[in-house]
C-alpha cells in the first residue's frame, strides 16, 4: 500500500508532501482509497462532504465501528500523518480477515477530507461540515491563497458543492470512532512504548494578526517618517514566545505574509498566523490575549494598527474515557497521554464515542519531511488497532 | 500622454502598478513610449539590452544629450516613480519645438529596462547591462519567483536574449544624461522648492539573510525542541532597526519568505532581504556587519544556521560636478540635495556626465500608490527640464 502511496504529491525539491485538498495529488490520494477498498471487496461511498468511506458489513445496521483518518498534508509534510491511519486500518482489516474474525458490527474505514486546513486555512473541514460544527456558510465564505472558494475547487475536482452539509444521520450510524496516528511527540519515545492511547486534545485556536503600516521607499524615508508594520510583526513573534513559555503553553508563527513584499519597499502590510495551544482553555485565553496587548502596544509606537481575528478555535477534548479505559484494556495497559494536536478524532468526538491510538515517533519531528515512524512500531500500530476493531466489532 | 498610461499595470485591489520587467504590463509601456516617439517624428531604436531610444537628429552624430527614465514599477508602486522621467521627457522636448530651439546636438529619449528589479531581484538592469556593470554571465543567472530566467522572460517577450551584453559605442555617443525623477523624501517640501539638482547617491545594497531552522508541528514540539527560524528572523529585523538608527543609516527588512509557511508548522526555512543604505560605504558596512553578528548570535540560542549573501551593491555616487553647477545655474540656483535612492542615472554617472533633476513630492511617500506630485510642480519639472536640454543642445 504504501508503495503506491508514497510518490503522490511529494515535492522532489524538498521530499515534502504537498497533497492539499481538493488538488491532483488529493485526487490521486482517493483514487488509492477507492482501490484499497475495491480490492478487498469493501462498500465504498462518498459522503456528502466529500469524506471517502470503505464498508465491511452493512452500513445501514447501525452501531458501527469506524476507523481511519486523512490523506492529505500540510506544506511540505511528512509521509506518515494521516496516511499512517489509513493504511493501518486497511491492514488492520487484512489482519481480522486473515485471523477468520467475525464482526457482529459493520466495520468502516474512512478518509476524512482537507484535515490540515492547508489550502483553505481551516482545519479538518471534511468532519466539522459532517458534524455540523461548520455551517455551510462559513465552508462557502473559504477560500484558497487564490481567491478560489472551497465550492469553486470541490467543483473543478468534481464533487458536487451543493450536496455540504451536516450528516447527523451518518453519525448516527456510527458506534464508536477509533483513529491511529503517528505521534507529534515524544512521550512514547521517553516511556519506551511503540503504541498509546489518548486522553486528550490541548484546546487550540488559530489566529490572524494585520499589521497595517505604511508603504514607503526603503531607501529614502527617513526613520521617524516611517510606519513599518515589520517591526510590530517581529516584536509580536518574539512576545509570542515569551509569554507561551512563562505560561507552559505554545505559541508559534509559521505563516507570513506580506504587502508589497518588495526589497527596496517599506511593508504596507504583513499578515502572521499565530497557532497558539495550551493545557486548558483559560490559559490558552490569557497567552493570546497578552500577545495581542503585546502586539497592540508596540504597534502604537511603530504608528500600525494591528487587527487580530480568531480564525479558528477548538476547545479542549476530553476522549470518552469508557472507550479510552476499554482501548487501554484491550491493549493490556498501554500509557495514556494528550496532545496539542487537533484531529478528526476531536471533532467528531462531540458526536460519537471517540479514541486515538498513537504510534511512536522517535525523533518526535512532525510536519516535515523529517517526520519518521520505525517499521516495528507501525506494525505494532496495526496489531494494536486489529485487537481494537475485534474487541470492539466481534463481541 | 498620462492618460493612455494609467490604467497600465495597475492593479485594481491595491491601486499600485505591478509593471515588472518583460511582463504583459511592461510590453504595454514599450508600446506607449514607441507610440509617444513615432508620434513626434522621432527616430526609435530599441538597443541590444532592450532599452528604448527616441532620437531627434542623427544618433550616429555623437555628443548627444539624452534624457529619460524607465516605465517598470515595484511591486504596488506609485504612477511618477519612473514614468514622470519619461513623460517630463516628451513633454520638455514639445515645449523646445514649440518655442523654436534649434538643438546643435543630437537629443533622445530613453526607457531603460528594469530599473527596479521587481522580477529578477537586481535593480537597473538595463542600464548595468549597457554599461558592462553587469556583465553576461551574471544576467543569464538572474531568475523570477517562478524560476523563468531572465533570457527566458526576455524571449517570450519577443525579444533576443543572444545580444545583451555591453554598449560602449552607444554610450561614446552620448555627451551627457540627465534624469528627471520625482523626490523620494522631503527635502524639497521642507525648502519649499519645486525642482532640485541632485549631488549624490547614497552607497547601497541588498544581502538576503537566509535563517535555517527545522520544520516541526506547532501544536506538539516542545518549546525545548525547537529551532524555529522565525524567531532568529524576528530578532534580526528588530536589530536592524536599532543598528541603522544608531549610526544615521537606513536598514529595512521588506521583503520575506517562508517555508513551508504553513499555520501549523514550524517554519523550516526564513528568507529575509535587507535594505541597507548610508552616507558613506565605511558606515554601511559596519551597519550590515553589525546586524549580521547580531543575526549570528540570536541563532546560536534558536539553534538557527545564519547564512548571509550580498545580492547587489552599488557604491556613493557622486554626479559629474561641472554638470551639476551648470544644471543648478541654468535653473536659477535650484537647491542642490542628496538621495538614498539608486538610479540609471548612477549607473551610467560612471560611463557619461550624469546628471538629476527631482521634483517636489510634498508627502515624501514613494514605492506606494500614495505617491503623489501636483500638476504645478509637474509642469515645474518639464519647465526646468526643456531649460537644462536647451542649455545643454541648443548653444
Amino acid at each position: 500500500m504504501w508503495r503506491d502511496l508514497a510518490p503522490i504529491g511529494r515535492n522532489t525539491t524538498t521530499n515534502g508532501y504537498r497533497r492539499y485538498a481538493w488538488t491532483d495529488a488529493d485526487a490521486d490520494c482517493r483514487t488509492w482509497f477507492k482501490e484499497q477498498a475495491q480490492n478487498r471487496g469493501l462498500t465504498y461511498d462518498v459522503d456528502r462532504n466529500g469524506n471517502q468511506w470503505a464498508w465491511l458489513g452493512d452500513p445501514e445496521a447501525g452501531d458501527a465501528i469506524v476507523t481511519g483518518s486523512h490523506l492529505d498534508s500540510v506544506p511540505d509534510g511528512g509521509a506518515f500523518d494521516g496516511p499512517l491511519g489509513v493504511v493501518s486500518s486497511f491492514a488492520a482489516l487484512d489482519e481480522l480477515r486473515a485471523r477468520g474474525a467475525r464482526p457482529t458490527k459493520p466495520l468502516a474505514i474512512v478518509n476524512f477530507g482537507d484535515e490540515e486546513g492547508a489550502r483553505f486555512g481551516l482545519a479538518c473541514v471534511g468532519s466539522r461540515l459532517t458534524s455540523g460544527q461548520l455551517s455551510v456558510a462559513q465552508a462557502h465564505a473559504l477560500r484558497d491563497a487564490d481567491g478560489l472558494s472551497l465550492p469553486q475547487a470541490m467543483e473543478r475536482a468534481g464533487y458536487d458543492p451543493e450536496a455540504i452539509g451536516p450528516d447527523p444521520e451518518r453519525l448516527a450510524r456510527i458506534g464508536a470512532f477509533v483513529e491511529l496516528h503517528i505521534e507529534q511527540g515524544r512521550a512514547l519515545a521517553d516511556t519506551n512504548d511503540p503504541v498509546g492511547v489518548a486522553s486528550a486534545i490541548w484546546p487550540h485556536g488559530r489566529w490572524r494578526f494585520d499589521f497595517h503600516g505604511e508603504a514607503n521607499h526603503a531607501g529614502t524615508t527617513r526613520i521617524e517618517d516611517r510606519r513599518d508594520p515589520m517591526l510590530t510583526y517581529a516584536n509580536t513573534v518574539l512576545a509570542a514566545r515569551k509569554k507561551a513559555k512563562l505560561a507552559g503553553a505554545l505559541a508559534t508563527f509559521g505563516k507570513v505574509s506580506v504587502e508589497p513584499n518588495g526589497v527596496n519597499a517599506i511593508a504596507s502590510l504583513v499578515r502572521g498566523w499565530l497557532d497558539s495551544r495550551a493545557a486548558d482553555e483559560e490559559t490558552l485565553a490569557t497567552v493570546v490575549g497578552e500577545i495581542e496587548r503585546a502586539a497592540v502596544e508596540r504597534g502604537q509606537r511603530d504608528g500600525v494598527d494591528v487587527r487580530v481575528t480568531r480564525e479558528s478555535f477548538t476547545p479542549v477534548v476530553e476522549f470518552a474515557h469508557d472507550l479510552r479505559d476499554q482501548l487501554s484494556g484491550l491493549l493490556g495497559g498501554v500509557p495514556t497521554l494528550p496532545t496539542g494536536a487537533g484531529h478528526d478524532a476531536g471533532i467528531l468526538s462531540a458526536s460519537v464515542p471517540t479514541a486515538m491510538l498513537f504510534v511512536r515517533n522517535p525523533t518526535g519531528v512532525s510536519h516535515s519531511p523529517a517526520e519518521t515512524a520505525g517499521e516495528d512500531d507501525c506494525l505494532a500500530g496495526v496489531a494494536a488497532l486489529a485487537e481494537v476493531l475485534e474487541g470492539l466489532a466481534c463481541h
